[in-house]
């Protein structure tokens, strides 16, 4: 025994030999009152010093694994309640197995179904991806967000690591209210919730207006963003797509539903400024209309802020809440993960206070509050005024790769029509009679993936002759080199 | 005009520059097409240097605010979409008022009614508190975690700050899964999913075993933990209570509402190390028993780990899941962030492989994925031994104060029957007749303030002569004052 432990690098060695003999503990390859060899002997078998032995059985006994006799040495407590390994099956009294499939109810397995990620495209390294709308993580300025934390922790210290607020970090809060306020919004009987990313303060929005006693009924631009209709579906809406048009959704056809069925509908999900595929920005005079219709119905909007910071020119184009002046009617959900950091999970909710109230206690129930670390690294990095900085250089490296993209369509896809006025993608239509899926496959095998558009649509079998091309993390050469062979492939199905 | 701009100190003032000719923009102060002052003039008015009036008429193009004429100056651009502040209420189209406490659905309304912290209890400055079981931050050491966070940062660099995994930063999963396989776990066929925290864990468990047709049923600890309660009603689920004794959950009560029903439970919610409110470990014998019940019942147990890291001494017992051995039937969730930093909001939830597998999805559709930072400072920090080193002093500080209380309780509250074996907080029991409710107003008055029980039992009106006191984050001179007075105006009650 003891001649298989060998130490890592980056640990503290007495640590590592606590976990060394625990597992020997554990796997019953030492007994109950047993005795450790001495610290003595342990340094020699171990080849750790004998400190480094003395501070492991210390550990030992503080968790409770072994006790000391002094005078006499160390000895293996007893393992109470373990079914050691090896008796696993023999003893088996309490190894029941339950079928966890068939205890999962509609809504976790709906959760699988949709899960677009579980059924996501497979490539081989060295393909060229337009999968992604991530940001180039090459953009991201990690000496600003290294100091951004240092200062913060410099200010608050230990404060930061303890509970906060379910609402939010205060200073976050203040920031980002007075932010969406330059953005015209009138902040009067509004509040905000802070939460964790777009996708939870969605969630929990839904989950509040989800109807109690039958199935809602949602409006929605069609094609969308397909993890919007994922979580519309996982809580039980029902959804009516309108058809987009190139400055955005289709008027007409909206009033005509809203005419129909004047009474029926909960909600509406509207991404006016960096449409989620097809890239559209929503004109002013739409906006107008859009928000005439929705007060003469009386229907809440979802406004989702999807990239609106990544406008790459242009007058500024007030978002709905804006143009709702003091009205409550909209409900506005931003995120600055998208475009700055994905993996700072921050988000707010701006809205009615009485909302807002209502949220605040669903969000407590839900995770407590969102990390702390992470709302004070974005306000102070905000505050530095490092946002402005990097947003600049952003819009002007996206603007680059989006005219590139769009050159190469031309050049290679010459009968596609293009949607898109700038962001993270473009979205291509082909003839009717192309299908992307097929395309891909094709593509696939020459080293190209992409996104199939139909997965944005909310009937099964619309837009199949769409696909979205992600260029935010692709090389140049690639964009063009990709596009070149999704036109070659093209040909073969036109 | 310009006369009240101030800039503040820590921020770039070309930034506030912009933003501040923003607010005259948006308030309607400067108009469309009006011409701004010339950068020389701007300078002066506003006291700041030429270039960064030039670098702020920048920031206002690039966001879409002004326009430049070469040789002539800049512009305020067209805003299109905007209800400027003074004439909301005339023109007031899209104005509309929704009543959105009668759009809130029975979720939203529970949220709400079961949300504690909305009732809280309130008390001036200076009042001895015995109200949280927070960790001390003075405990925490700040210089690890800042450590930490630049080591993960300089190992891995950009990729921290871009989307992650929704199962968990990989790492931190091998990490935590050896770390229960240390307890005594056996992990073949199970799986882990990092959360946002424990109640994170417990609310999608919930979400998913919830019965789809008709209300859930639940067996747990009476008392338990009051935010348990409230997700368990939350997600629909009618409770059963059982009684606790001095060495956990009463196991011939257990096994009598078992066989009296024994299909009808869904699930067991039970905190075998550091029950919460009691502060009870429960015995080994009893983990036997109740596991030996679960399993001829077929009972799914949700095992809450809460605080067993903070065990101050005695042998080790092993959580019930690894009493399970290789069976499938407990879900063990976890969370360093109650003993460790609950501003890092990162948990664990270990289980079956096939309804991890669903959480996974569930959690992708709720918070796409837990904050990466979160998750590699946390996983750094344990890497580094830092974590070991922090409950060995954190022990023994907290059981300083754990006799300190229990002493001070047996000095002045001699008629009270306590509870709890370690921890942060003990439980108090009165003869029956006392009511912590009416005691804790008196106690206010002079400056004392605890939780009464009630809160923590399954029917209202049960445990109102209980209460608990959290004394984490008490000084030694105040645990012995305040319970100087508890005991004081208790005697009015007696």
């Amino acid at each position: 025994m003891f001649q298989d432990f060998k130490h890592v690098g980056d640990r503290p060695v007495a640590i590592q030999v606590k976990e060394y003999v625990k597992r020997l503990i554990i796997k019953g390859s030492l007994q109950s009152d047993q005795k450790l060899p001495s610290t003595r002997e342990m340094s020699g078998l171990l080849k750790v010093s004998r400190n480094t032995v003395i501070a492991a059985y210390e550990g030992l006994e503080d968790d409770g694994f072994a006790y000391a006799i002094p005078g006499k040495g160390s000895y293996v407590a007893a393992m109470a309640g373990h079914v050691a390994a090896d008796q696993g099956g023999a003893e088996g009294s309490f190894t029941w197995q339950i079928d966890w499939k068939a205890r999962m109810n509609d809504y976790a397995v709906s959760a699988v179904e949709l899960d677009r990620m579980k059924q996501g495209i497979r490539a081989p390294k060295g393909t060229i991806s337009f999968t992604s709308i991530a940001p180039d993580e090459q953009l991201f300025d990690l000496g600003d967000v290294r100091r951004a934390f240092l200062d913060r922790m410099a200010i608050e210290g230990q404060m930061l690591l303890n509970y906060g607020y379910a609402k939010g970090y205060k200073p976050l809060i203040d920031y980002l209210m007075r932010y969406m306020e330059n953005k015209g919004v009138d902040l009067s009987g509004k509040d905000m919730l802070i939460t964790s990313g777009f996708t939870e303060g969605f969630d929990m929005v839904l989950s509040a207006l989800r109807p109690s006693a039958r199935r809602g009924a949602a409006i929605c631009e069609n094609p969308t963003h397909h993890t919007a209709i994922k979580n519309l579906k996982l809580q039980g809406f029902e959804l009516t797509g309108i058809p987009m048009e190139r400055d955005g959704i289709d008027v007409e056809q909206l009033e005509a539903v809203l005419q129909k069925q004047p009474t029926r509908f909960d909600l509406a999900y509207l991404t006016p400024s960096y449409h989620n595929p097809t890239g559209i920005v929503m004109s002013p005079a739409k906006r107008s209309a859009v928000m005439s219709l929705m007060t003469r119905y009386q229907i809440p909007v979802i406004e989702d802020g999807f990239n609106e910071e990544l406008r790459y020119s242009g007058a500024h184009v007030a978002p709905l809440i804006a143009t709702a002046g003091q009205g409550n009617g909209v409900i506005y959900i931003g995120s600055h993960s998208k475009v700055l950091f994905p993996g700072l999970r921050v988000g707010w909710v701006l809205g009615d206070r009485a909302l807002i109230d209502h949220l605040e206690s669903i969000k407590r129930a839900r995770t407590i509050h969102t990390s702390t670390i992470d709302q004070s690294i974005l306000y102070q990095y905000l505050l530095n005024g490092n946002f402005d900085k990097y947003v600049k250089k952003a819009r002007m490296e996206y603007k680059r790769k989006y005219e590139l993209t769009k050159a190469s369509c031309e050049t290679y896809l010459p009968e596609t029509q293009l949607s898109g006025d700038g962001g993270l993608h473009l979205f291509l239509t082909f003839p009717s009679g192309v299908n992307t899926h097929r395309l891909l496959e094709a593509c696939k095998e020459q080293g190209v993936i992409f996104t199939p558009g139909d997965r944005f649509f909310i009937q099964e079998g619309e837009g199949l002759n769409t696909l979205r091309l992600g260029f935010s993390r692709v090389t140049d050469e690639h964009i063009e080199q990709g596009i070149r062979i999704i036109g070659e492939q093209l040909t073969k199905f036109l």
